[in-house]
């Protein structure tokens, strides 16, 4: 069975591995980004760990980066990177190809994370996929037909910007009313901060750095003003889930990130939400489900997609 | 070159002609549906006409049906249709095909014509397209990567409920808020009328039956309250064409219908509110044109799936 090397950089860490066809990892580590020193540098020391596992799991047949920003796929160049800075306008797929004498597919990290869980995850079988991660931001991608929906430029999934209230909250991004500026973690925190106010029995109520993962366990705890905030998020995502359904009618929408620690304590009024405004009970068919491979959905995503990639090589 | 029977149903009439490969209409012609006496009546009397036809144009290598409703194109079933009373679950395709000894391809029109559109007129050349249709109600389709995007169901494509404005305005659909309860065409003509009785000096001041036609006109002629009207609705639509740019990066939009022939008193302030919201530049590229084919999109779009049909058929 061929293997691949999974390359996934993060802004702080680089998780590498060998990967086997069925998504198994072989081996994996942890060590540190540095971007300061460059791509370059980056690659010198995967090639490196590489080098130090192959006599014990052997050859890589092709190996899969993944890292944020807007990439191309096909060239494997990296135009703009929010997290590694010096590394806009880079050929990054011809770094790693030289430095590794491996093939080398490159993709950012949310549509690998799209494809690990399509592949591996919650979206296994399926052929019209949507996943959704919750956390400081609000990401997404799309698989249509089996195939990573990539768009025009490359760019399409941004579903944590599609707007669901005109005029509502600002948002990251400058605009108002995206399903982002609603359901982003400050959004939820600021939710549960002004429900324990006005409740008056909030185990919540005064905490200064409160965190969703705080009012996910208030709400497990039975915290009404925890819960009635996770209820209002899971209402609004539902608004988005029932956009993506009538645009997209995906089989499964996978929801993920940090915030999806909350499980059906966001999805179940998401999902309810998403009923009351889907038209048809057809469309209602789509099954919402937590993600299933956490922070290891953009590792194995990209490894993934490199074993797709040795398919559409030329035997040699 | 190969010709193909094109038939388009509607709940008055039956558009059917003699298309070649290239989509030039040979031939066509107009029958009363009278979707009362059944499909296999419709099937007769287009088989009859095609009987007439024949001698001059030559036999057709397959035929292509299209019509408004829920259709599985892979089985030719017609599960639904809003406007031809008494047909619903039933085998349209194979109808077809025994009336008229031909392989029939079925498809909604709408998907039928996005198709048309994709292959003949405003998406010619491209790859990511959507299309959307402004009439009584707000329609769309997607072509992803050269393909029909029909989802999971069939049932991808429905922009107009696509929620722009929670809590809004109530929808035919009953949601709230939706694109098509914003922009259809009694919203605009209720805008008009608003706007025309806050002016004082409108053309349009206490005209009772208001259609967009005449607001488009007084538009044109320079009428304020109903340039007004109309650039509050390119403003909303610009707020839908931003989302469908997010989650879909399309590199061409094309907008049809009844509504379109407003021509640019929309779709100018459309391209800007759509611009206002877009992430960046690069998705600002897209083009938001007007649809070309009118009336014939789905008659071409149909005969041209049957095309594509043909080339997934072994030679016989």
């Amino acid at each position: 069975m061929k293997r691949i090397l999974g390359i996934d950089i993060g802004g702080t860490n680089v998780k590498l591995g060998i990967v086997d066809e069925d998504g198994r990892v072989l081996v994996d580590h942890i060590i540190p980004t540095d971007a300061a020193d460059g791509p370059e540098a980056v690659a010198e020391r995967v090639a490196r760990w590489y080098g130090s596992v192959r006599p014990k799991f052997g050859d890589a047949a092709a190996a899969g980066v993944d890292c944020a920003g807007l990439i191309d796929g096909e060239t494997g160049y990296l135009y703009r990177s929010p997290n590694l800075p010096g590394w806009d306008d880079s050929k990054l797929g011809k770094i790693f190809e030289d430095e590794l004498a491996l093939a080398v597919t490159v993709e950012n990290d949310v549509n690998s994370a799209v494809w690990g869980e399509y592949v591996l995850g919650a979206g296994r079988g399926t052929g019209y996929f949507v996943a959704i991660t919750l956390g400081t931001g609000v990401g997404g991608g799309i698989v249509a037909d089996g195939q990573l929906y990539r768009g025009w430029q490359g760019l399409a999934g941004e579903i944590g910007h599609h707007i669901v209230s005109s005029g509502g909250p600002v948002c990251s991004c400058g605009n108002r009313g995206c399903l982002e500026a609603l359901i982003r973690a400050s959004s939820i925190v600021e939710a549960a901060r002004n429900a324990a106010a006005e409740s008056g029995d909030s185990v919540l109520e005064g905490k200064t750095d409160l965190t969703v993962e705080e009012v996910s366990i208030a709400a497990a705890g039975g915290d009404a003003a925890a819960v009635r905030a996770l209820e209002e998020t899971g209402r609004i995502l539902g608004t988005g889930l029932a956009n993506i359904v009538h645009i997209l009618n995906p089989e499964v929408i996978a929801i993920g990130g940090g915030i999806s620690a909350a499980g059906d304590l966001i999805l179940e009024p998401a999902r309810r939400s998403m009923k009351e405004k889907l038209m048809g009970d057809i469309l209602g068919a789509v099954k919402v489900v937590p993600a299933q491979l956490g922070n290891m959905a953009s590792f194995l995503g990209v490894s993934m997609l490199a074993v797709e990639a040795l398919g559409e090589r030329p035997e040699v």
